[in-house]
């Protein structure tokens, strides 16, 4: 079968400007090692305006990338052109996947799960990126999955009471769940979670104990009330790529318990508006855009805060154009516009001055 | 009102014979500071026959006494005579019972919590000591009674699978529970547990986590069935005092938390039957009888292996007769027998050789 689509990866948006490299360095209140990007579940932060050096992450972290082959076999297997974020390279690495492909043509099914950590503000777009690729994996490939929801991270990192939470009432385990959490557990050390996330002698237990209830969801045993009693359906979790501790913790754990390794595929972060030096948060308002703004509320956002790498001159400006590589808006055009041509009709337009180019003033 | 009762402490039965101290080391396999005794929720061990020295743990835990002023005063509110083990020392120390009094007289009311480890084996004699009054404070008092089964710690300290446990669907948690789990886990750091429980780097993030699932049952917010939406209900503690570490780390964290900080009455560890320097133990069939053992199983039982203090020589037993204060068997009839003239009694017969002075003979 033959589907018609092409895939855009980060190096396909090379400009022909000097890189915009080292141009804001965002102070993280943390020292990087040797100019690494910081890439945990509680920071992200880069010193380039292009972000993160996903290929760089791909090494440091272990996992492999998601190359053309993996993304011809996907269309094969699904019958489906594939979605926008695998043909641009925003769902970039996983750990896996051909094994769940393989299972999967022998009729043998998986489970999806992804989460969220909410909390009472409104949720933000970079919030949607797992939740729409999860949406068009279940579609493609008609399978169970479960969202959970990490109130007790919230919990355990924030200053917050419980009462702060959306609903306290949802921080809750069921029986068989609860019983993978102490399985996991009983698995772990503390010096290994002090390896993996950093965690410190005055961290709070909460904190020291938590990997385990994000891992749990893992195994299909913790919803019997889906798989019965079956302990072998195997995981495959899309997930921004900060969320991989947790995940080389619970496939390390894996075989000890007597479970299959979940598989992966990791998303590069939404930007923040500011550039992509971090991604979208939520605890930013003026970082982000969140679901409940209006049309007018974004475009001003966007108008006001969008990094564009314009330059410094406007006569520079006219010969280079703007930059794709680091401007925010095109960027969030290259997450949403499903539209492949009209996205690269945009990427090659030599960008003007701001008022002019910017994609919002379109809508 | 007077009651008819006397109370005898372990000092009233200190014998005219040289102490037994040192009679026997017990090798632990830990070094124990300054011939302290090792008394933790993991390990309880003395070198002395007598057994645990009780006044210096006190000290050490920073706990207070049970004296006669509390014994009389527990007497006068119930209108009862004290229990046997109030009477004879057995529950011996304290924490914050004179405001559990002070509040009852008011009309304000607590709960009852206790707990087990169950095992798939059967309980021994020992096990009873804290059921047996919590029962007799449950009468007396008249209030609600939580007992926690903690199939949790049992799996993560022991080399068990999930499914070694008597019945792992015991092992849950409620919505409540947890969230109350989950607080207490915030305000503990790891540094904490490590200075309280003595946890290392390589322990497991369940042992780690789990003082918290021993403190939750507490608070009266984990229960809602019982205590409805009530948070202020102070909860009584009857255990032993191996006990105590997961409760002072309980009640340094209630009032951050905005809970009252448990009650507690400690009692000393019943024998193992080789001799007081350590408890009875399930893990040890030896040093234990169960309440599944037949009666001629029991008499076997402590002919064999119940330590007595006898003498070296015929001659010095005689004239000495037998050390009630390191006699096991004289120490479980401490335990059991109600007649306080009949136990007397016993304790001041001069004891002749073992197999006429026995007291299993005369069931």
């Amino acid at each position: 079968m033959k589907l018609d689509y092409k895939r855009l990866t980060g190096q396909d948006y090379k400009a022909g400007c000097p890189a915009a490299d080292g141009e804001m360095v965002v102070d993280t209140g943390a020292a990087l090692e040797d100019g690494d990007d910081q890439v945990d579940p509680w920071n992200v932060s880069s010193s380039s305006a292009k972000g993160v050096d996903y290929n760089k992450l791909i090494v440091r972290f272990g996992s492999s990338k998601i190359d053309q082959e993996l993304v011809d076999r996907i269309a094969r297997v699904t019958g489906k052109t594939p979605h926008r974020f695998l043909r641009r390279g925003i769902f970039f690495s996983h750990r896996d996947m051909h094994q769940i492909l393989d299972a999967y043509e022998k009729q043998k099914s998986f489970y999806l799960y992804t989460g969220r950590g909410p909390s009472s503000e409104a949720m933000h777009v970079g919030h949607l990126i797992p939740f729409i690729f999860t949406k068009w994996l279940q579609d493609v490939f008609d399978v169970p999955l479960v969202i959970q929801m990490t109130d007790d991270e919230k919990y355990l990192w924030k200053d917050l009471s419980l009462d702060d939470l959306a609903d306290p009432k949802l921080l809750t385990t069921s029986p068989a769940f609860y019983r993978n959490v102490v399985k996991v557990q009983k698995h772990v050390t503390f010096n290994q979670v002090k390896g993996i996330f950093g965690f410190t002698d005055s961290d709070c237990i909460g904190k020291v104990s938590f990997p385990a209830v994000q891992a749990a969801p893992s195994f299909s045993s913790s919803f019997p009330q889906i798989f019965g009693e079956r302990t072998d359906v195997q995981c495959l979790i899309p997930c921004a790529i900060d969320q991989d501790p947790y995940f080389r913790m619970t496939r390390d754990v894996a075989p000890r318990i007597g479970y299959p390794k979940p598989a992966l595929l990791h998303s590069t972060f939404f930007p923040a508006l500011q550039g992509a030096q971090t991604k979208m948060s939520a605890s930013d308002a003026n970082s982000s855009i969140f679901l409940t703004d209006s049309a007018k509320q974004i475009k001003n956002k966007i108008n006001k805060h969008a990094f564009s790498g314009g330059k410094d001159t406007v006569e520079e400006h006219r010969k280079c154009g703007g930059n794709p590589d680091v401007d925010v808006s095109f960027m969030y055009l290259s997450f949403f516009l499903e539209d492949d041509e009209q996205l690269e009709k945009i990427r090659q337009v030599r960008h003007g001055p701001r008022s002019s180019r910017d994609p919002a003033e379109d809508r």
